[in-house]
């Protein structure tokens, strides 16, 4: 197979996407040939705003139907790839949206939420995020993790601070990931993750995707797509072949005010990081040009079996796992 | 003065009343003498719904305005004692209310709330309750200390993590308190502070209101109203005659339900701890027997001057710091 029929026969998951949403990203998915993809529905928002944006993105999807679905299990995920669409799921980068009710959790599945990250940079009721002074899961983040088992949605540890997320591995009994990180080993970065941490998650049963922004990357913008594949190779060989696979945090369509939003606590309080100018590897900075990447992979010298895995098998069995269908 | 007189005469402040609001509770503050208290209006609830208890309050305090006025100043106070009424000041036992929006404290303290604890047993964005493991004061909770300094409302730490009460106590230009608390050296308690922790609170500046909870005293239910003068002397060798005052915790007119709700986390959740029957020491049972409290007092030897200070004028002197007015 050429790189292009075998990106084009794979199941491609994007285990993280924060992009605008409208018709031009779900345009771009066709044309990156996304099989599913998780799309963030809630940052900083509490229980009712969040609502409102999975209500607009339902319509979205709705009036989009030709290009995307809805995705609720991983037999959705395989109808959109029989389809030709994308499967749309909902994620959150922070559990916020919970607000103080373990019972939302539930809602919040019945409503297609299948990954929800404990913490977005920052102390919450649940744990404490990567920037700022972690003390741990607290009791009612255990009551949350464990209804999240219950229920199947992901636990998410990206932003996560390194305590509560060694906690929130320990106290899963369904896998958990870091759904879009990268290794300090080749940048240090409070977003990134160390040798020893990447290895406790999958040593648990845990699941890596790997991201490519900038910021977090050794070369910044200068990267090139070989520095993000050089990323997974370096992510692989400690998590393994089938405990890895893609978490690019496309943010494409989005301006300034969105970033100021994201690097301020709660969306508006002090600021928390400065990402600087935001510019993708060249040869992946959208989203359309994700087949770039199978190729990349291919030319590596990884197998198609492998880049299978790499690209979005690996995704579809862990959240087979997780949500149990 | 026989010690009804100087009852009479003296500023006597409770600075700590979770009762159920009604009439026989504004009754029941004139019988006992009380010139103000500090009521709490809110516990788990979130933004809108302690918005609801104050509205409510509100009414209530205008429909008994034979009995009872709000008190947003000392003046305010002041104008209790000359009126015959009793003050009453809204605090709150969470900042939880506060939701994530550091704007909330200045909308509350327009709506008369003069007091917050930071923490309610557990974790909450601010920091975490005496319950649970504390990891200490986020840089949310350092904003939200700052503005509480800033529109003159007061840091109450009385259900407080030992971490987060001391980052507190460190962090805040304005003097912090413990609102109700007990000394460990009498009873361990997860609630009781340590001398350690009273003698760090007063050497910054702050606070101590002594509590007589059952629970937490020696000889629980069995307590009399001299158990009760003993912790407070107990406190005040370690504070200093300045910083000591009363803070009951009364709880009368409420029921199981009420308990129930405010031994689990977040009012439904797992339960945190067990007080059992609750029965205040013999000789002040109610709030109307507040008045045996002074007489207890000078018959233990203290000096009118004192008692007075106890009584009061402490909370008086340090509400003024904290307010400005």
């Amino acid at each position: 197979m050429s790189p292009a029929e075998l990106h084009a026969d794979s199941i491609v998951i994007d285990g993280l996407i924060i992009a605008k949403w409208n018709r031009e990203l779900f345009e771009d998915m066709r044309k990156g040939g996304l099989t599913a993809a998780n799309c963030t529905v809630s940052v900083w928002e509490g229980f009712q705003a969040t609502v409102n944006n999975i209500a607009a993105s339902q319509k979205l999807i709705r009036e989009n139907s030709d290009l995307v679905i809805p995705v609720r299990t991983t037999a959705d995920i395989r109808k959109a790839k029989e389809q030709g669409k994308t499967g749309i799921l909902f994620g959150f980068q922070n559990a916020h949206a919970f607000e103080d009710q373990i019972g939302y959790v539930e809602v919040f599945k019945q409503l297609g939420v299948g990954i929800v990250q404990m913490c977005y940079n920052t102390q919450n009721l649940v744990g404490t995020g990567c920037y700022e002074r972690d003390g741990g899961l607290s009791g009612f983040g255990r009551e949350i993790v464990a209804e999240m088992n219950r229920v199947g949605v992901m636990c998410d540890l990206s932003h996560v601070g390194s305590k509560t997320s060694e906690e929130v591995i320990l106290e899963s009994k369904k896998p958990v990931c870091y759904s879009h990180c990268l290794p300090s080993g080749l940048k240090e970065h409070p977003r990134n993750k160390s040798d020893e941490e990447l290895k406790f998650i999958a040593d648990h049963g845990g699941f890596v995707g790997v991201t490519m922004f900038a910021p977090f990357l050794a070369k910044g913008i200068d990267s090139t797509i070989d520095d993000y594949a050089e990323a997974i190779e370096y992510t692989m060989n400690i998590v393994g072949e089938d405990a890895i696979g893609i978490g690019t945090d496309f943010t494409q369509g989005h301006g300034q005010d969105f970033f100021e939003y994201l690097t301020h606590d709660k969306g508006y309080a002090r600021r928390l990081t400065n990402f600087g100018k935001i510019i993708n590897p060249l040869g992946i900075r959208t989203v359309g040009e994700f087949p770039n990447l199978t190729e990349t992979l291919l030319k590596r010298g990884h197998s198609e079996r492998v880049v299978r895995k790499i690209m979005g098998e690996n995704w579809v069995n862990v959240l087979k796992d997780v949500w149990g269908e």
